[in-house]
């Protein structure tokens, strides 16, 4: 099946019917954890993160052999309104800088041995301005969702999502906005820098495209196709793929979030597969999250986006994974178990 | 200069007269970071990091290429009094399953890149126990630091502390209760795994220890030398050097804490280039780390000891001091700064 042919409504049963954990794989996982030379719970988190990796990978010894950081960057019509601290031509000349080894995602990738992968999306052809107009008709979004669902293709066994796009946090404040109503300024935040009169540019902003859907919000994967963008429509795409792949995905920070909270809408349960890096400096993050039950791993101020903070996630991900498989037993190791 | 044969009282210079940070390094980071290719200030506590590296190693190109975990094993008297969920013989044989490579800490080294050392204290021979009985007399205990300042000689441009003790929760919780007050149970937790009638006994033995110096408290480093143990001696020790060698270093939990505990209430100042690298699950950490002003860097519910904290720490540094020394300026890369 070419998945770009895939129509937009076949989305709603992707979401609705992803295959649960491999709670085999868990069980085994616990037992062999309890034979560790360590107190039981010890490891915290730790622990908890190879449970994760085993229910989602479908594996009894989960491993991080091939992860990888897939970034996706679009352009947006609305930072014609002033909402962001760089202009748009700054979105293209990132990703030749990613290119180029230059940027702070190159430097992690390269410190934790991780894969990155960029994709650009039509960047000289933003989506259209979403206080005014759709950012999608039904076949683009299918179309970008499904790009987004290939793009994982040639495997890995973590997937860490990023992204890059000039004025993608004024779409992502939108998303929230619409998702979980309160006022437009209580998803609003300075994204790379934006202050005073830009700031309340961005508050407006959100306010009109979200008041363009006239209330209709209750269809999560109809706000994603009228408030955009093409990043946060393919990685929607990408965390839906994983699922049905047995990828275990990692998710960025405020943006990345956005494409997470349209399927967490849709269907709660279709994104238990993710796991949050990190709380983003951007302050609504911690409130999206909050509303989502979801506990990010990290907390270090970080707003850049790139997928910085999930490849960061992912290098704790992979050390756990190394502690569960490395970790002699108490009878391997003739250490004496609690009394 | 034979360190074993420095007296007691010299520690007391050697804490008073730390060199202080370069400070000429702090700024010549903050500059580069300044035209780094993201916006200022993205990147959060790494930033912080950074500079924090720079101040200490006396670089403005601070690097991480060596980074060590050095874990330092004692045994304890007072696990005579029944205070941990394990034997006592459990030091010994953890110290022989770092050897063998089968700890936690062994494959969160193999698993960032971080060199291993173990240092064992003597570990047929217990300390006193300490409800009854003084852990050292001065120059037992100058040589304890003595041996902890001469363990990081060999080289490391970031230092790991970690400890592996049976019991050590207990000389701990003592330390913290002498040097900062309250009630003996405010500062006693499961350690390992203790609960109920076990927990009681923790509670009574650290009571009881403290009770014996007779409200002599006032000087931190009778403290130390009162209630021991020799893994936290010899890591307060190697505190110290470790700052005098311009080499930062990175606290791990617990037990770690108190050796900087007893360094941090003899001068405040002379453990500014240690990093607090997680916030431990034992509950009183926090409150020994609030009462000192630090902010770890991780909350992972962790427990173990071993360094396993800190070389997670030293994962991100690694990662922060990467970006920094390889991220393109925005002049190299052509990307448009902010407007």
């Amino acid at each position: 099946m070419a998945l770009t042919a895939l129509p937009f409504d076949d989305f709603r049963d992707l979401i609705n019917l992803v295959p649960g954990p491999d709670r085999g794989a868990v069980d085994a996982v616990k037992a062999r954890d309890a034979q560790l030379t360590k107190p039981p719970g010890s490891l915290g988190r730790l622990e908890e993160l190879v449970e994760w990796l085993a229910a989602w990978q479908g594996k009894a010894d989960p491993s991080v052999i091939r992860p990888v950081v897939a970034v996706f960057a679009a352009n947006h019509g609305v930072a014609d309104r002033g909402v962001s601290a760089y202009p748009a031509a700054v979105t293209r000349q990132m990703v030749e800088n990613f290119a180029a080894g230059g940027a702070a995602i190159n430097q992690i990738c390269a410190a934790n041995d991780i894969g990155l992968k960029v994709f650009e999306l039509a960047l000289d052809y933003p989506t259209p301005d979403i206080t005014i107009a759709d950012a999608f008709d039904e076949a683009g979004c299918a179309a970008t969702m499904a790009f987004g669902m290939e793009s994982i293709a040639g495997g890995t066994d973590l997937l860490c999502l990023g992204e890059m796009g000039i004025a993608n946090t004024t779409v992502a404040a939108a998303i929230f906005h619409a998702l979980f109503g309160a006022e437009a300024g209580d998803w609003v935040g300075p994204g790379t820098g934006v202050a005073g009169e830009g700031l309340a540019r961005k508050v407006e902003a959100v306010r009109a495209a979200v008041a363009r859907l006239d209330g209709k919000t209750d269809d999560p994967l109809e706000v994603l196709r009228r408030l955009g963008g093409r990043e946060i429509a393919a990685m929607a795409g990408a965390i839906l793929a994983a699922r049905y792949q047995k990828i275990p995905v990692i998710i960025d920070g405020f943006v990345v979030t956005a494409a997470a909270a349209v399927l967490w809408a849709a269907n709660a349960a279709s994104i238990d597969h993710c796991l949050f890096a990190h709380c983003s400096a951007e302050w609504a993050h911690a409130k999206v999250l909050d509303a989502m039950g979801k506990k990010p791993l990290l907390d270090l101020g970080m707003r850049l986006g790139e997928g910085t903070g999930a490849a960061l996630a992912a290098g704790i991900v992979k050390s756990a994974a190394q502690i569960h498989a490395g970790m002699a037993t108490f009878a391997q190791a003739g250490v004496s178990n609690k009394d």
